[in-house]
């Protein structure tokens, strides 16, 4: 493969090529048969699966995310016709790895918030908070909640529902019940995927990946760095077009406008600052081609942080939403996710605070 | 009356004395003795009553706190036979006359929080915020709500329901049904109470204050500053003892907490808060007293009106959470309740972070 040398000193000059492409394609492809190898071997089919498994199914995703992403930011380089045929192959197998792992951090972020509202303590924070004080005064010991063990999900310590007041018990269980139901047909259709020939064909592709990549003509004489630079503009406009003096206002009530609009769809309101979060994982990934990741930014680590928790509590709030609509629940339950959902809500507004604190932080020291 | 003129210039060593301190309470006995009067002549009878019959009825809360209040920082002054029998009395006047103006503003809290949340613009907002845009994209024309003009109180420009969801609309018509309910009942009393001969009794005695004040057979000797420096340490106290580093952290979600615990008395956590909220009045009052008010002190001001606001956000939210306990009402009712309930809360932690944000300002900017 042919290399550029003009400059060795200096990456933004062109010195970056597809050979520093070419080499994290392969690492990543390598990664992710790695995964699929261990995620095999682990028993993959157990509801839940176990710890090995998860940690295979995410890595999987991680691999996936990375090279979609790169075909993605550095297309040029990249032979089109096969570039674009993986590319939305690469998509649908993160995507439906994802969900499994996304209901069930939504089920326990839900019933964390709900023992936060009620006043009682999860089993962790009386162990390591309260001390001798929760043993004195906890009602009764502290247990798996019974609705919990008997959904057959053993790995999931989720929050004791034991103290909790009637209406966010019956919440609790009401979102337990939805929560389990969709995580365990999101555990189906992810079995089903990685046996089906659609992933056969992927996992073929990540093969030869893993040995060649498939270079355009052009791929020897395109420096990455400008394209690189044209990702980090488009995370840049995109966070331009963001309403961050709003956000930068603490408790400026926005993520609660629509609280309760009859529009059924998430707020709207959300999406850019959900499409940030795509733009700012594309600017990571490609400062991992072009290796500038070693240089640890806790600015971009800090706003990705933010950003996963604006999207984790906007989808929180919304599952909150969803469930109050259940027919025949009781008043005691509709309140209780209410007040769920508004908190929910909050979080959201005091995610978009902390990535404008973070973000601002970085304009103001940089020169 | 003895009057101290040792070192005329420096009011501090004590040249402030019983004078200014009757000076002070003769004035705001003719003050409520004019709003009596005014209160009288505006047909304080009719529910909701005349404009100037509700500004008659403030100038008497207004007083008679001042009038209370002194006669408590500057107890070793007054005759305490005399005092002691005053003041409770004065307390029972201005807090039953208070009760109907409380209900009121918390209903219109609680409905323009509605319309917030429910992403519909309130009428004075279509007018002056959105202009044109609405004037196109309202549903329909802008209107009183039938419920509130059927209530009888012409004279409450309460927000439009027209436009709200079904949750909302409903949630606000139980509100604005059990708060006028409340309202009319505390008009009631006050009328009784303006009607008693237990009125008339402490009615006679301000007659007396504004002609001659009982003072103590020390008041002459007695300087005013030291007492009043008692009252802002006592307030000083207070404020040390709530928790700012927390308050001064936004979205610190600790106003939520118990916000769905099965205790039914308002959350302790505000107790403190409203405590400070008494002991600033009363600083504020002494500062009257000793004729410093004439520098307007914008500190005061500004924490004074984040108190406020953390009382009614206090007391709105448990409203919310009250009404959300009727029996038999609609899961959508509940729920919209639980965010409005939410919301109130998160407006409660909002007036801390304000009241943590004015209070900081000025020790930092004390040399």
């Amino acid at each position: 493969m042919a290399q550029q040398h003009l400059e060795p000193t200096d990456a933004s000059a062109g010195a970056v090529t597809a050979d520093a492409l070419a080499g994290y394609l392969r690492a990543q492809a390598t990664e992710f048969l790695r995964a699929l190898r261990q995620h095999r071997e682990n028993g993959g089919a157990a509801a839940g699966g176990s710890e090995a498994s998860v940690d295979a199914a995410r890595a999987l995703r991680r691999s996936s995310r990375r090279i979609s992403a790169s075909l993605h930011t550095f297309r040029p380089l990249l032979d089109p016709d096969w570039s674009e045929r993986i590319r939305p192959e690469l998509a649908w197998l993160s995507g439906t790895l994802a969900l499994e792992h996304a209901y069930e951090a939504r089920l326990e972020r839900l019933l964390l918030a709900l023992h936060r509202l009620s006043g009682a303590m999860v089993p962790t924070q009386v162990d390591v908070v309260a001390g001798s004080r929760a043993a004195g005064a906890a009602p009764g010991p502290q247990k798996t909640a019974p609705a919990n063990a008997a959904s057959g999900n053993p790995g999931t310590p989720a929050p004791d529902r034991g103290n909790l007041t009637v209406g966010a018990a019956k919440a609790g269980a009401l979102l337990d019940r939805q929560l389990t139901l969709a995580r365990t047909r999101a555990h189906s259709t992810a079995l089903q995927a990685l046996g089906s020939s659609r992933f056969h064909a992927v996992a073929d592709n990540i093969a030869v990946l893993a040995s060649e990549v498939p270079l355009s003509q052009t791929a020897a004489t395109t420096p990455l760095p400008p394209l690189a630079a044209a990702a980090e503009d488009r995370l840049n406009d995109a966070i331009t077009a963001l309403p961050l003096v709003t956000a930068g206002h603490p408790y400026n009530a926005e993520a609660l406008i629509h609280g309760l609009s009859p529009d059924p769809s998430p707020h709207p309101q959300d999406a850019p600052w959900h499409q940030v979060r795509l733009l700012l994982r594309l600017h990571r990934y490609a400062r991992e081609v072009l290796q500038d990741a070693e240089i640890v930014d806790v600015r971009l680590l800090t706003a990705g942080e933010a950003l996963d928790r604006h999207r984790d509590a906007s989808e929180a709030a919304a599952a909150a939403a969803q469930a109050a609509r259940t027919p025949r629940i009781a008043p005691a339950t509709a309140y209780a996710l209410g007040v769920l959902h508004a908190d929910q809500r909050h979080e959201v507004e005091a995610a978009r605070f902390a990535f404008q604190q973070a973000w601002q932080k970085e304009t103001v020291s940089t020169p």
